[in-house]
C-alpha cells in the first residue's frame, strides 16, 4: 500500500464521524492526519527505542528495586532525557524502596519414597523470607487448586507441609492478561495464607500460559501474617510433575532450600523529564512505564520497552515540530514490581503541588505490536477519545477498550483525580510467556513493534496535548 | 475477563447488526456464537497444531520441492489426516515439481583494492545457476536502487560486473508484506535484467526490514533470458557494508562462489483430505497452506503454520460435532515457493472435474496473532461476509480487508471462479525478519497464536459450511 493511499484511508474513515463535517473540521482532521503520519515515519525510520533498550538491558540488566543496577538504571534514564535534548527539564524524585534479594542458593527437588530425588525448576517469590537458617527445608506436599479450597482442608493436612498452589491459567480466555488475573491471587496471597494454616512453605505454579521449564517469580505479600513462609515458584512443567507424582505417591516429600533476604529500605528515584506546555503549562499529561525489574533476566517487555517508549514519545513531537499545548513528562517510575513506591511519590508530589492531570499514559504490558489504549474515564470522556480513533486505525492502533490503565499512574486518580488514564494496549498473546522469568530479554522484542508503539503513544499525547479532554 | 461476559459482548455486538433482528436471527446468532466459542476452547484447551508443527519442523525440517524432506512432507501429511480421523477420504494429487538444489559451497566476500577480503553473508536465490565452474567468479560491482535505474545506465557500466541491487524495504509502510511487495522485483526480475545487459552476476539485498546478518532467499525468475547470471541474496548487513565501501571505493571487487544446480523435475502431489458436505455437497469449500518451504530453516512460518492450522480447522470442527453442509477440503499445496505447481493442479483438476468452489482460504503469512481475513470477492459478497464480523470480534478476529488471498488458491479463480477467496490475516510485523532465512525455525511459533488462528479458520468454514455465499 502506498503512504498516500494510507492517508487517504484515514481522511475518509474520519469524514464518516459524526456525519456532517465542518470544513474547519476536516480542515484539521487533515493536519492531524499529516502531523500522525509524520510522527509514525519518523519513529520507523529513526526511532530511538530499540537502540535505548538495547543498552538498558545487555548493559545494565536485571534491575530490581534497591539493586546496583536500579541505581545504574536511574542514572541512565535521566542522562538519557538530558541527551535527548527534547525536555524542558529533567529532575529526580526521591523514594524510599524495598529491597529484597534473591541470594545464591535457590533449589527444589521432589523425594520419591525410593530412589533419588527429582529437580524441579524453582525460584523464590519476591519478598520470599529465606528457608530456615538457608538449609535444605524438606516436607510433604498438599495441592490444592485456589484458596478456598486450602481453607476448606482440616488444619492436619497442612501443618507442617508445603502448600502447593496449583491452578494453572485459564487457557480458553483470549487474553492471556485475564488469565493471570485469574490465577494471580496464589502467588499473591497463596503463601500468607499457608503460613497463617501452618504449613512450612509455599509452592505456586507459574503464573504462564506457557508450558515450559521457566519459573516466573513476582511479589508475594505476607501482609500481617504472623508466620511467614518460604515460597517458591514452580515451573509449569515442574508443577503438572509434581502434581503427576503426588497423585501416585501422596506421601512424597519436596525439597527447598532458598536463601533469599529482605534488606532495609533503599533510595531510589523516579526520573522525570518535562517539555512546559506552550498554552496550557497547568495541565499535565503523564506517559511512563516502570524503570525496575524482576532479577531473572534483562526486564525486557517488563518494562523497559515501556520505559524507551515513553522517553521516544516525547523525541518523537520534537522531532516532528511540535510543541505540545499542555505540560508533558514522560516518567520513569522506580518500584512498580514489589512497591509501587515510585508511583505513590508520584502522585502524592502531584497532590503535594496542587497539579491539574489532565491525562496519564502507561505503557505496561510489553512492547508488542500496537491495538490500542485501555481507558479509564467517565463515558462523556471515551466518547471524545474514541472521535479519535480513525486517525490511530490506519496504524491499526485504534482499539479502546474500557479498563485498566497502569499500576504505576492508579495512584493519580486518588491523589488528583486525572480526567483520563490510558493504558498502551498492544498484542498480549507473547507477555505472559517471558514475564518476571528468565526468558523477558532484548532479543524478544522486536524493533518495529516497539518503534510503532512509541508512536502510537506520541499520537495519543499530541491529541491530547492539542484538544485537551 | 470470564467467558461469559465475552459471550454476551459477542451477542450484544451482534444485535446491533443491521438494525432490527428477528427472534430466529437472533436465535441462530446465538447457536453461532455459542458453536464458535466452542471450537476456540477446543483449539485452545486441545489443539494440535503445535504438536504437529514441531513434528513437521524438527523431524522433518527444510522441506524444498524435489527434496526427499518434500517427499517425506506428504508421507507425514497424508499419515497425519488419515490419524486425525476427522476425514471422509485422504489423497494425493500427483504433480511435477522444479528441483533446484543450493549445493555445498555458497561465499561471498568484498575485495577492496588492497588487504584481505571482507565476508559479506549470502546465499543463493532459489533458481539461480552456480558461479561459472563452481568456482569463485569476481567483478566490480555497480549498485543500483530499481530496474528501472539498471536500464537506464550504458552498457558499459553493467557490462562484466555484479548488479547490486539495494533499495530497502519501506519502513514507513506499516505493513512489513507492503514493503516485500514494493522491493520484490529486484530479487524476482533484478537478475534477469542484470544478465540481459551483459553482468555477470546479481547481488540483492534481502527483503526483509530485520538490520542483522541473515540473508534471505526467494525464487529468482529469469524468464526468457538468453544468458541466466547467478544471482545471491546479501544480508541487510552485508548490503550496507557493501554499499559504504563502494561509495569509499567504486572500483572494488566483489567476489561469489556458488553450486546451486536445476536437476530435472520431480513427481511430486498435494495432499488432500476431504469432508463431503452433508446437504450440499457439490459445493467445496477448500483450506489450505502449502507444504514446501524453502531449505535454509525449517518452514515454520512458511508455511508450516498454514499446513497444520489447515488440518486443524476440520479437526477441531468435527470435535465440536459439526458435520459441515457443504464439501471442505483441507489442501496441503506443493511448490509454492518456485512453481506454485500444486496450485496449478488442484486448479486444474477442479476445473477439468467441473466443480463448484464456493470459496477457498489459504494461511500463508505466519502463524501469528489472528486478525482477520484479506478478502477477494464481489462487493456483495465482502458485505454478506461483514455480518459475521461480530461472531469473530471476541477474538479479535474480525478484521476483513480487501486484498489478496493467497498464491496456491489463486488459480483457483480462472479455472472455476470461486465465490469468494480469502486470506488468514495475523499479525505481520515479524514475518518477514524470518520469511526465507535461517531464523525461520519452530522456536518462532507461539503456541497460543498457532491455535487461535487455526479456531479462526474453523469459524469461518462453519459460517461458510452453514450460511454459504
Amino acid at each position: 500500500m502506498k503512504i498516500t493511499s494510507i492517508l487517504a484511508v484515514g481522511a475518509a474513515a474520519l469524514a464518516l464521524v459524526g456525519g456532517s463535517v465542518s470544513s474547519a473540521q476536516a480542515q484539521a482532521a487533515k493536519v492531524d492526519s499529516l502531523t500522525i503520519r509524520k510522527i509514525y515515519d519518523e519513529a520507523l525510520l529513526r526511532g530511538q527505542s530499540y537502540d535505548n533498550l538495547r543498552y538498558l538491558c545487555q548493559k545494565i540488566g536485571a534491575r530490581l528495586s534497591g539493586s546496583p543496577q536500579a541505581a545504574q538504571a536511574v542514572q541512565w534514564g535521566k542522562l538519557t532525557m538530558e541527551k535527548a535534548n527534547c525536555f524542558d527539564k529533567v529532575y529526580l524524585q526521591e523514594c524510599l524502596v524495598p529491597h529484597w534479594v534473591r541470594g545464591a542458593k535457590e533449589k527444589g527437588q521432589i523425594l520419591g519414597n525410593k530412589g533419588k530425588g527429582i529437580p524441579a525448576a524453582v525460584c523464590a517469590l519476591g519478598g520470599s523470607v529465606a528457608t530456615p537458617g538457608n538449609k535444605p527445608l524438606r516436607a510433604g506436599v498438599v495441592e490444592v487448586k485456589s484458596l478456598a479450597e486450602l481453607k476448606a482442608l482440616p488444619e492436619a493436612a497442612v501443618k507442617g507441609k508445603f502448600v502447593f498452589f496449583n491452578r494453572p491459567f485459564d487457557d480458553r480466555l483470549i487474553e492471556p492478561g485475564a488469565a493471570y488475573g485469574g490465577a494471580g491471587d496464589q502467588r499473591r496471597s497463596g503463601p500468607a495464607e499457608a503460613g497463617r494454616r501452618g504449613a512450612v512453605g509455599a509452592l505456586v505454579r507459574s503464573l504462564t500460559a506457557a508450558r515450559d521449564n521457566n519459573p516466573h517469580t513476582g511479589a508475594t505479600n505476607y501482609g500481617d501474617t504472623p508466620t511467614k513462609v518460604p515460597a517458591a515458584a514452580l515451573s509449569t512443567q515442574a508443577a503438572d510433575q509434581l502434581s503427576q507424582l503426588l497423585a501416585a505417591d501422596p506421601k512424597l516429600e519436596f525439597e527447598l532450600e532458598m536463601s533469599c533476604v529482605q534488606l532495609p529500605d533503599e533510595k531510589s528515584y523516579n526520573v522525570v523529564g518535562e517539555v512546559t506546555g506552550s498554552k496550557y503549562p497547568e495541565q499535565v499529561i503523564t506517559v511512563g512505564g516502570h524503570l525496575d525489574s524482576w532479577d531473572l533476566a534483562q526486564g525486557a517487555h517488563d518494562d523497559g520497552t515501556g520505559v524507551v517508549q515513553s522517553m521516544e514519545a516525547l523525541r518523537l513531537l520534537k522531532a516532528v515540530g511540535l510543541k505540545p499545548e499542555r505540560t508533558v513528562r514522560a516518567v520513569l517510575f522506580m518500584n512498580e514490581e514489589n512497591g509501587t513506591r515510585g508511583g505513590d511519590k508520584y502522585a502524592e508530589l502531584a497532590k503535594q503541588n496542587r497539579e491539574t492531570h489532565l491525562a496519564a499514559i502507561e505503557s505496561d504490558g510489553g512492547g508488542f505490536t500496537p491495538r490500542g489504549f485501555n481507558v479509564e474515564s467517565t463515558p462523556a470522556v471515551f466518547q471524545k477519545v474514541a472521535a479519535w480513533k480513525p486517525l490511530l486505525a490506519p496504524y491499526l492502533a485504534s482499539q479502546l477498550t474500557p479498563g485498566h490503565a497502569g499500576t504505576d499512574i492508579e495512584p493519580l486518580v486518588a491523589a488528583v483525580k486525572p480526567t483520563a488514564l490510558f493504558g498502551y494496549d498492544c498484542d498480549s498473546q507473547r507477555y505472559f510467556d517471558l514475564h518476571h522469568s528468565a526468558l523477558d530479554t532484548f532479543e524478544q522484542v522486536n524493533r518495529r513493534e516497539l518503534e510503532l508503539g512509541g508512536a502510537s503513544m506520541a499520537a495519543l499525547i499530541y491529541l491530547l496535548g492539542k484538544y485537551g479532554l
